[in-house]
């Protein structure tokens, strides 16, 4: 929808709660006040991942500090679903983290695997890139997004009863309409996905023989990492997670 | 997987048969000598849309001039399946191209609705775009991208054997899951996203009154235009299209 600003979410740390004041942060106030061009009196909605979203009334207490005025609570807190998405970083990263946000992924996990050319995650800017994305698309949360760790870190620490489902891009995957077949919401789940190079025959071959990893594919085309990621969240969320119940926002 | 001269994959116009010998466009000859380093006797793909997969030599006849010799079929041909994606144009029109692509969109159709801000598309461009997504992600064809209409024309020109599936951002659309359940790969299909500020309400009243469309919706959140055009492509190929058998390039 067109931004207006009625519409203007933020998040914000503080609890949320008819009467608070809440300080904005220097980013939001300049976002405000020079980029959005508003003052005190104009309408806001907050939330802050746990007390639901809330309209807020923009005050200036002086030059170039900005309050917010809570007024009264619009929606409920309302999770996403209980799906993670663990990744190899990729040149895309910021994009993948955005889209992510968006489809409704509730963690996100940077894992180094052999074949990964990043080697460095700016783990604040992706951050900043989560948030931004929750405040468009209306979610009540903000994926949490986790320090980058190995590969043998990572599949030692997975939890083993939640499914583990790897993009093997080497086409030996199950099709993942057909691997996400009988679950539910409520299976605990996440996906992997590898780096451009794909993963190594090593990595593939530890995958394989975790009993709670499933290798998936995407058909014959060879996807890029961030759209093999993103598309495999859609499958999820239209099979198993919030939309496959008629939206109600 | 990481390009290595044997996976460089090149669209071609001209037929592809054994012993053929075609000439490289200026951007290919560029891409090889200069930015790939490459010279006469390199290995690379080509395909031309029809006619499969083919080996094929570099030679260099003369100083920038460039030809490829046509040595055998790899692959046979094989169509993407039969969806189409008409979308209001929007600020990341090129990725979207790119991500359709990929996903195995057979044709992309702009169309410019009452609330697209974007008034101008450069067609050889995303052409480029799509041709570059098919070379990379190995498809055997590249998608036709059509000439943009008018949301009034679109509607009217739109075949009545092709189911229409339109993102009702509003929130009053079925489910993507359910929506598909019953079609299949067989079934003519195609999918219409709106621009960054939705559609007009007068566009959804008469999209809502065509005999073959049909309203869906992408779960609770607002996901942008792009991402929902994406979201959608992939769900119809995990339930319907290529993606429900294991991977076979």
């Amino acid at each position: 929808m067109p931004k207006t600003a009625a519409s203007i979410r933020l998040y914000v740390e503080a609890p949320l709660e008819a009467g608070a004041g809440i300080a904005a942060s220097d980013a939001q106030a300049h976002y405000l006040l020079n980029v959005m061009r508003l003052g005190a009196g104009a309408a806001v909605l907050l939330f802050n991942g746990h007390d639901g979203e809330w309209q807020a009334t923009v005050t200036v207490p002086s030059k170039r500090r900005l309050h917010f005025e809570v007024l009264r609570q619009i929606r409920g807190q309302r999770p996403v679903p209980d799906l993670w998405l663990a990744f190899a970083p990729v040149k895309r990263l910021e994009f993948l983290v955005e889209k992510a946000s968006e489809l409704g992924v509730a963690v996100l996990q940077p894992v180094f695997t052999q074949r990964t050319d990043i080697t460095r995650v700016n783990l604040a800017r992706l951050k900043a890139n989560a948030r931004e994305a929750a405040e468009q698309c209306e979610r009540l949360t903000v994926p949490v997004i986790h320090e980058p760790v190995s590969f043998a870190a990572f599949i030692t620490a997975w939890p083993a009863g939640r499914r583990l489902y790897f993009l093997d891009e080497t086409g030996g995957g199950a099709p993942i309409a057909g691997a996400l077949s009988g679950g539910s919401a409520a299976t605990p789940a996440g996906f992997l996905t590898g780096p451009e190079g794909g993963f190594a025959q090593s990595e593939l071959d530890a995958l394989r023989q975790l009993p709670f990893a499933t290798a998936v594919g995407l058909g014959p085309r060879v996807l890029r990492a961030e759209t093999a990621a993103l598309a495999a969240v859609a499958c999820w969320q239209a099979l198993l997670g919030d939309w496959t119940s008629t939206a109600t926002v």
